[in-house]
């Protein structure tokens, strides 16, 4: 399939969920996770195991510090041990970090991206501000949705028996398929899609942030059609950007994001651990499970790291 | 009941649970969320609505500012609408936060009180680092384990039929043995307590951030032993400090910390939002639900802002 | 004389240095700082002594921490007493701020205001971008200048006989006048004037921010073409703004500035600390000194924190 | 000379400077800038040129971002052609900035380095606090000071007919004073000393920020005896260290970092641009200028970055 930007737009028409919640709508396929589609994934809990899919928030985290406004969060001490004149019994400590809310395992909202001037759900763009961020579309109005669902595991590189995919390999809809068909698993509307390319055992196992944060395996742009037809509700990969880098036509810059982001009003997630999940997933013979990952209400916020949790 | 430092130490010797989970262990009662624990609060998934319990992260924040290491989070944007020169249809933006990670609703770490040169299972204090934070105890360690089980709810203001506690108010153990038996609610091993006293209004009707942070209704000593016996994983509440400050004999500072986190191990959850699960829980005529509350791992974190979530 | 936004417009044509030191210029008035200037502050050092005219970059600082973007410093350790395993003998602390442009005693660059879309000299205003800050006029510019020439106190409060001129006091041409006639001291082109209110005593004195940072005693708008017409490099004061606020036509926001830095070119030196200085030159029945003041330079800032000094 | 740990201790009993100005000093060789060295100073101003000797304060900073808490400095606009409803004309911009404060040119305060528990003038190490900072000997205490005086360039590269020095090259007391005496100045009580060893190229003209910060040429310790002898001021180069590094004996950290600023009590210059300031030297057949560079006041601050300037 094509990826150049006329393409880009037409599927942007074609994939649109402008309007389908509302003028005033600011959570897109967040309004997806309904009541049913948070029994279905409560329901998914049975051997009551569960994983973070986190990634450390902490100088050894993903960022390689190169890019400005993309770096590892600094950590910094407010108080240690420290007592009051009264009360020398008492000891606290406290602490503050510099954080890039894109640092680490991190929804991206729906203000994250935009073209032709206009963000999710016909929002100019320009509700991006210089000071207080997104007025419209932020990560704090996404974060006030209870994010609790069923998620299923497309383990992509253990269905072709590899340790982690190449970079630059597309994942296209019929491998999602097979994979599906493979595992017995049906996606439904509401649910959460994870996507495992293997990819972030070059960060995990290899330590190599360079490689990690460079060309690396993800959806191709056909899976957009996918996830609209399935009416995921959000879709997390292993990996720095969820979509293969560079992209299929070598031209194009992050055109899965544009259309997910901006015309669908989905969410991505990215830089998620799926490492322990994948290896339970197997060992269990089942690839569903609850997944409960909501933002913080970051004001303004265009993305957020948060802590998500796998419940088998 | 008396409070002052020498009770805290018997207290904190009777109440100990060093040790109980080996020597190595830095997540304490987290331990009790356990398979059971899960799928019990997974089963509390009924209806299939849910609320965020977190309060906005951002410059309208419940801090005064006053208090240096204690402000609103600031938000900066590192890119708003770039482009690419190469690339000029695609536009994105990113953001960055100065974070103090006791900003509006946190976890406690096992790491964030001591005394007597001592954290929680024996380690010393000097394990908190002016550089790098929590050696030991720190809230990635608690960040790892899957925190979702029941959440129990005891909404003492609406028992009392009041729109808040006053300040100072100690909630004791009669009293919530009284509002669980009345809502015909039993607490078990590995459940979370959530205490309403209504103070979060202080904050979010009147928007008066001085008294919020002022003297303010919570839980008393006593409950340290109740939580004990109980064997809860953690305790939330809808106030800055979860226990009622100033302490009850007027002159020992979080007396209740000192003994929950140090001694025990007990998470503690501040500036927990109850208003609207509350409402729910009262139409809905139960009070228990799924909880799902992980913090951030953040290294060597002393505490970790984060949105948890109950559903019913 | 009215300050309206029409008169602000009026006097900006009239007393406009666009294009007077070329279309490229990014240094406005600094350009006065010529040799004659470096050599005749120089000449004017005889006792010497000199004076610190900077406030404490800290919790201690002057803002109130009310208004976002304006607080005083965080300041974090980032080593304490640090050693490295191969050499335990030596030890090192490090540390870093957190630190508004505008925190304390500062310069403000000619990148700082402006309207009619327009900067000094033409710039349009949208070079001062989201990231990166002033792509022209920044301090960064100024600060590559060598910045020391001949300083003169006019010492108002002083001349009136009073601790300090009342909140919203306008200083104008006739008063400086006559001050500097009353000591002996001629203004000369690439001078800097430093004009004393006594409000810094509202901060230093009474240690009241919110006074301090409300309405205050500064000069007026006429002051605007005496600046011009003595061709001052640059004009500092012991206030806030270094123009009285409010405004003396009680509806429009900091007319002083608009022209003097967007039509001028020329720095305002706001929260100078002129207490020591004052008393010094009293003494010594001299109120000329080599005045030493570079901005540092911030890439794109927008102002600069310094310590400017006065050498008698 | 060796510099062992052994040798550092000696030197350092042998050049103290404790208790010279007193049990309650904090500035030390700061006190050697008196009324004849402020004077002296001034009187080198015969051209009317001045130099700048600062590196920029942002993203193109000269630290590689690899070590924590040693980064480049982070620019935020808070502000951006704002204005206000009631004022529509009107437009400001404002920035803040996350600075490491031994980023680019910079002095270390006498807080910063220790042995043995003890910091300048004898006071304990404990007195750098995890909050707070520097409690004695901070940066503050020396920025009170007015740190105007004559400077001498000592230009060991031009000397030897080299762009720089190679790394690793220890620049010892004959060689400075041959320079010295080749350029016919001497150097007084109170003066400071610039050593350029041409480094900095390798971050200017090179852009190489690893080589920069790694192996350099610099002073040896040798120089300790030296700079006690003369009673300088400080003392500044053009490379990360001043002195060379690794040391002379390949073992030992900064061993004249702990010399100079724990016994003697002096003032270290980092990352002094020398380049243009040299040029003018050479051409102007004198080596001797004011020297006009006072820390900024940031309290309990461990170093400062600054603007200084030399005045031919």
């Amino acid at each position: 399939m094509s990826s150049d930007y006329d393409e880009v737009c037409r599927l942007g028409r074609e994939l649109s969920n402008w309007g389908r919640w509302g003028d005033d709508d600011e959570i897109g396929t967040l309004n997806l996770v309904d009541a049913a589609a948070i029994r279905r994934g409560a329901a998914c809990v049975r051997d009551g195991v569960g994983f973070s899919l986190a990634l450390p928030l902490g100088e050894g985290g993903p960022h390689t510090n190169s890019i400005p406004g993309r770096f590892n969060p600094h950590h910094y001490m407010t108080a240690i041990g420290l007592s009051v004149p009264a009360s020398p019994f008492f000891h606290f400590s406290d602490d503050v970090v510099v954080l890039p809310l894109n640092a680490a395992t991190q929804w991206d909202s729906l203000a994250h991206v935009h073209y032709e001037g206009r963000l999710y759900n016909g929002r100019v763009a320009d509700e991006v501000l210089s000071v207080g961020g997104a007025a419209r579309n932020g990560i704090d109005k996404q974060a006030r949705h209870p994010f609790a669902t069923r998620g299923v595991l497309v383990d992509v590189a253990r269905s072709r028996g590899v340790d982690r995919l190449a970079a630059g390999t597309a994942v296209e809809p019929d491998e999602v398929d097979a994979v599906l068909a493979a595992t017995g698993t049906a996606v439904e509307s509401g649910d959460v899609l994870l996507v495992r390319t293997g990819h972030m055992r070059t960060f995990l196992v290899d330590a190599d942030r360079e490689a990690f944060n460079g060309p690396a395996p993800g959806l191709g742009l056909a899976m957009a059609p996918w996830l609209r037809a399935h009416d995921v509700a959000a879709v997390a990969a292993d990996n720095v950007m969820v979509e293969v880098t560079p992209s299929e036509d070598g031209s194009t810059i992050c055109p899965l994001h544009l259309v997910t982001i901006r015309d669908m009003g989905l969410l991505l997630g990215e830089m998620f651990d799926l490492e322990a999940l994948a290896s339970a997933c197997a060992e269990a013979g089942r690839w569903e499970f609850q997944f409960v990952a909501p933002p913080l209400p970051f004001t303004g916020g265009i993305s957020s790291p948060l802590n998500p949790l796998a419940l088998l």
